[in-house]
């Protein structure tokens, strides 16, 4: 085995080249083994695993700095890195990232996950190289898809003003996810097929002539044709116009060229943009032929590359159909998604309705005032985007759609604990970051018909609307709650003396569970859906308040800014003197893990809610409470109308659903 | 005068051609007499006065949809629409909006503010246009510096898959503040500079032939040839690239060649990029000399061009000489502004450590993560950005710099109430949109000293700190309150035993001011400087709650998401009990008008502070108490070693600031 040579960063470099094709086959039987076994990304790593095998070739590590845009393709630079046998714990809380984090290893340069930095940071480092007059190189390999995201080229309209050396690997594997990713989509895929690859030694040669002291006679004299015909030359010439050195393309499966052309690349005095063609999913059959199904994937059977686990109809699912639906009672309908037609679940409606479906790539930014123009038209647009993707449209969201009260509706997915993909990804900012927003309503529907009738109510509402829905499998329990829809209404699920729940969405099913497990203790609590999360209904809150020495808030949420200080905050107003314990994500990043691992350590599961009011009684825990699974019992008191259920809902959370193919593929990212 | 004539949409159309000289050179005078008169944006009107008839010629209002990216340089379009005579109310509060506003006028077709916006606006009004089979003609109007912003640049990728006309016009005004705004200007400065510009008529005919139906035959033979020769003979090959047609350079204040290339671009069924050349200023001498001082403007004499209202030190001004303070001190000090060297204060250090000083272009997202690339690599950056502005940033904040723990230091300008400009600009997010990201901490300072210790503070912190303050003058009074800045420690002003108020940052004047009122009818009130707006000083927060049965926080922003119902919450968990007011932004957008007035009809000044004081505690106002300005009077009672002020604290806010030559001017916005 080569691979077993790999022991440490820098080994790849005393490896002779005629054993890299064999270290690469290597390497892809390591990651479809590793991920058939633990679920993770397969198809952008076996996309570029020569391309990362070529850049440890030609770079020093901790010294150099390679980032990666996005960072899920990094697993072959973990592999090399000496990370190899930490790939068992990969994705799992407390082990191995399937991101770079800086904190992991100090060859991991700057740490990603959203779309679009890596140019930002690099140049930031380049810059900060320069002024400590040190000679490292860094690089940035970005992908095509990621290349539409704006602010990769703020970066690169920055970087066109270096004078000094700074990399740019595009990563192009012409997985762009729906035809319609834009111009410069349009633009990379001339290049690709035009004559002008054989041109390359060229390119690589009159960019070289430029630099003062390598080529100056001859250089000059070029420089003045250059000047005329470049532009009939070169391919790259829309990056060439920015003020970047485009080289290219360049076959990425092709150690040698590789790494002759980053060789070269490293004596520009300048930005200078790499141009690399590469396969997503190359060297394993099923995910050539459907790298989308094979970008983060579950556990899956190698032979057949079914997954393994169990399909749950998840909220995406479920919001998949209601689209459809809204689609086909009101044709104002239309539907806008950010490169994620699957991942959003809006790739049906835009097979079933082509004209009023836009994916513009990924352009957060953007697509939030698409819809506002949209929207002011006269068309109800639908901008589904994942809770934190669109902390990236937050000013739009302000400035475009809420000052002029435009009627958008963001439906908001992976909104709560999403589980392995870690710290960037969990959607537990967007209550905050929404409900500070004037003119905004928020709902937070509890289970799968609750959210049918908000995507109802949201058709109907003149204003923007914000839905928000978890990842993985849609809770269906609770369908005997179902209180018609009122705008800034909340919905009583049972009355209870003790204390009272404020539940807010997916945490509406953990405080049954919680009050549930109260229950068979003795205590009473009643348990409010609030629904609305703007506006608050504060008419019930109050009620409530007054009627009990103790509240619960519960969120999937930072607990900074969210749904329980707004409560609070009614409540010291009005001096109602009620206690009140919030659940939710408590002040740090959220790391990978399980969804239920993840909430059972911030205190988010029933059983540590219970435990948390049991306390806040002065009660002591029986011998048997330790998890959610108690038998319902009668609420103990309440108002006439309404009892605690005497029915269990369903059972928490089951496993987490990272398992289930087709899990969202942003083109290259 | 022909400007009489002009009294509702269209009227413009129904002059002769030779009258339209006239009439903008009318609109030149009229428009200097009003901003002299009221203050406002001058240069950009100045510039864009023949495009805007030009436009009113080949567009019928309010069917077509013309959008003004950043807005200010609407005013002709104003005046064009019959809202001349509302200037005398421009920028004031009820007035005439100085950006477009679609609640203001039916021919004001997307409300602007911030940069980059109108090419999606525009994208999505096109394509609703299309679904409705309408013909109407929609025209974004967008300047180089805008350009640059990421968002414009997503906008283009999608635009060029448009199989209608959607006209965008780059309205270039060779304007950028400071040389280092990148790839893009250096680009449209070699455009500018080249001999194309006599090509112009090709250009558009060429252009013209690939119509299907305009001219076939002979496009068919110029289409072969145009594969290989367009790259030579047209410029803006750059836009081409992507997909955009360009036409262009065209003169922007020839009215007869303008209106020629608008029409003939209406006829394009494709997204069209009409490259305008405008000067700044054009027309009044002193603003073509100095535009980026008559970019915003407060009153000014027009003869001499001299501003008329007094010039104060303001918090840019302070923060300007701490900056170059801590750059002399400490070369690790970099600082990173995103189009906004003068409107930040950031010029002076620029001038001083030009290697340390980097302009990134109008790019918020791409100025924050290039900054934790520098921190990344040991630099200490102080990234200046406006509150408003920095929403563009805040997945940025979250996901490269809090996430990673990176040093950068926000210096965040015109955070509160900024005044004339209106909801857009408003900077009363950042406490919520900052206060929820673990990991940042977030210090609001009272005065200038305590500024200047902040920046110290921050200086020697390992980790990303925010420095808030407001727009206009410096508070330099309250000096004599100085205590040590300790991280995540309040500082107590004074005591008092019937109230406490938690101020942060600029509100702390409005505290004791309010403090005063009451102490001079026998209420005693303590005041505790926040100081901290994360960490809050739980400890101190707790003690003052439970000493208090009433307690107030005061804070320049947004109610939601805010400080006070952070300290809510912490008082609902402990269960003080504590009745709590909070003072702020309540659940609106903020319109235009000067700050005091603004504050006054928002509840946030001293006088609205000590009648809600007084209401909770059940007192009656006494006759003269009408204002802040009642002579203090000790502090009723209160812990023994601080004692209520003695010397009255110095008055409120002066007149708004806005007359402050030097507003900041970002490239053409």
């Amino acid at each position: 085995m080569v691979l077993e040579k790999i022991q440490k960063p820098n080994d790849v470099k005393k490896l002779p080249a005629w054993q890299l094709p064999i270290l690469a086959s290597e390497i892809r039987e390591f990651l479809i083994t590793k991920v058939s076994e633990n679920g993770g990304h397969l198809a952008s790593n076996l996309g570029t695993v020569e391309l990362t095998i070529a850049l440890h070739r030609c770079l020093d590590f901790p010294e150099d700095r390679l980032i990666f845009d996005v960072g899920h393709q990094s697993y072959t630079h973990k592999i090399l890195t000496g990370r190899k046998d930490d790939f068992d714990t990969l994705r799992k809380y407390g082990g191995l990232s399937g991101f770079p984090k800086i904190y992991e290893s100090d060859c991991d340069a700057f740490g990603t996950g959203h779309s679009s930095t890596s140019i930002s940071a690099g140049l930031g480092m380049a810059v900060a190289r320069d002024l400590q007059h040190r000679k490292n190189t860094v690089v940035s390999v970005i992908g095509d898809g990621a290349l539409t995201g704006g602010m990769a080229y703020e970066a690169l309209n920055n970087a066109s003003l270096l004078k000094s050396n700074f990399i740019i690997i595009l990563n192009d594997n012409h997985m762009s996810i729906s035809p319609n990713v834009g111009g410069m989509s349009l633009y990379l895929a001339g290049i690709r097929t035009s004559q002008h690859y054989n041109e390359l030694k060229d390119n690589v040669r009159s960019a070289l002539q430029g630099i003062p002291g390598i080529g100056d006679g001859l250089a000059d004299h070029i420089s003045r044709t250059k000047n005329n015909l470049k532009q009939l030359m070169v391919p790259g010439m829309l990056f060439e116009n920015m003020g970047v050195t485009y080289l290219g393309p360049v076959d990425g499966h092709d150690i040698a060229a590789l790494t002759q052309i980053i060789q070269d690349a490293k004596k520009l005095p300048r930005a200078v943009l790499i141009h690399v063609r590469t396969q997503k999913g190359r060297g394993y059959e099923p995910a050539e032929r459907h790298p989308e199904f094979y970008h983060g994937v579950g556990p899956f059977d190698r032979e057949t590359g079914r997954q393994t686990e169990p399909v749950r109809k998840t909220w995406t699912n479920i919001f998949s159909d209601i689209l459809l639906r809204l689609g086909e009672q009101d044709n104002k309908i239309v539907a806008v998604t950010a490169a994620m037609p699957e991942g959003t679940g809006t790739a049906a409606f835009g097979r079933r309705y082509p004209d009023r479906f836009f994916d513009v790539g990924i352009a957060e930014e953007h697509a939030v005032t698409f819809s506002a123009g949209l929207a002011r038209e006269g068309y109800h647009p639908v901008c589904a985007v994942y809770s934190s993707f669109l902390q990236r449209g937050y000013d739009q969201i302000l400035h475009d759609v809420c000052i002029q009260k435009l009627p958008v509706i963001f439906a908001v997915d992976r909104a709560g604990i999403v589980g392995r993909d870690g710290e960037t990804h969990q959607g537990v900012f967007d209550l905050s970051y929404l409900r500070m927003i004037p003119g905004m309503t928020v709902i937070a529907p509890k289970n799968m018909r609750e959210m049918q009738a908000a995507f109802q109510f949201a058709d109907c509402f003149q204003g923007p609307v914000t839905i928000r829905y978890p990842r993985g499998s849609c809770i269906t329990s609770l369908s005997e709650y179902n209180a018609p829809m009122v705008y800034g209404r909340a919905e009583i699920l049972f009355a209870g003396s003790d204390a009272v729940f404020f539940a807010v969405g997916s945490m509406v099913r953990t405080a049954v569970h919680a009050a549930r497990i109260l229950s068979a203790e003795g205590i009473s609590a009643a348990v409010v859906n609030l629904r609305f999360v703007r506006p608050l209904d504060r008419e019930t809150i109050l009620r409530e308040l007054s009627a009990h020495a103790l509240a619960v808030t519960l969120e999937e949420n930072v607990l900074a800014g969210g749904v329980g200080e707004a409560i609070a905050a009614m409540s010291a107003e009005e001096g109602c003197g009620t206690r009140i314990l919030r659940v939710g994500v408590p002040d740090r990043f959220v790391p990978q893990g399980s969804p239920e691992e993840l909430k059972k350590k911030l205190g988010m599961d029933a059983g540590s809610v219970a435990a948390r009011v049991r306390c806040a009684l002065g009660r002591k825990a029986p011998e048997a409470a330790q998890g959610a699974e108690v038998p319902a019992a009668q609420a103990a008191q309440g108002r006439a109308d309404r009892q605690a259920p005497e029915k269990p809902a369903d059972s928490p959370e089951g496993p987490d659903g990272s398992g289930t193919p087709g899990e969202q593929n942003r083109g290259n990212r």
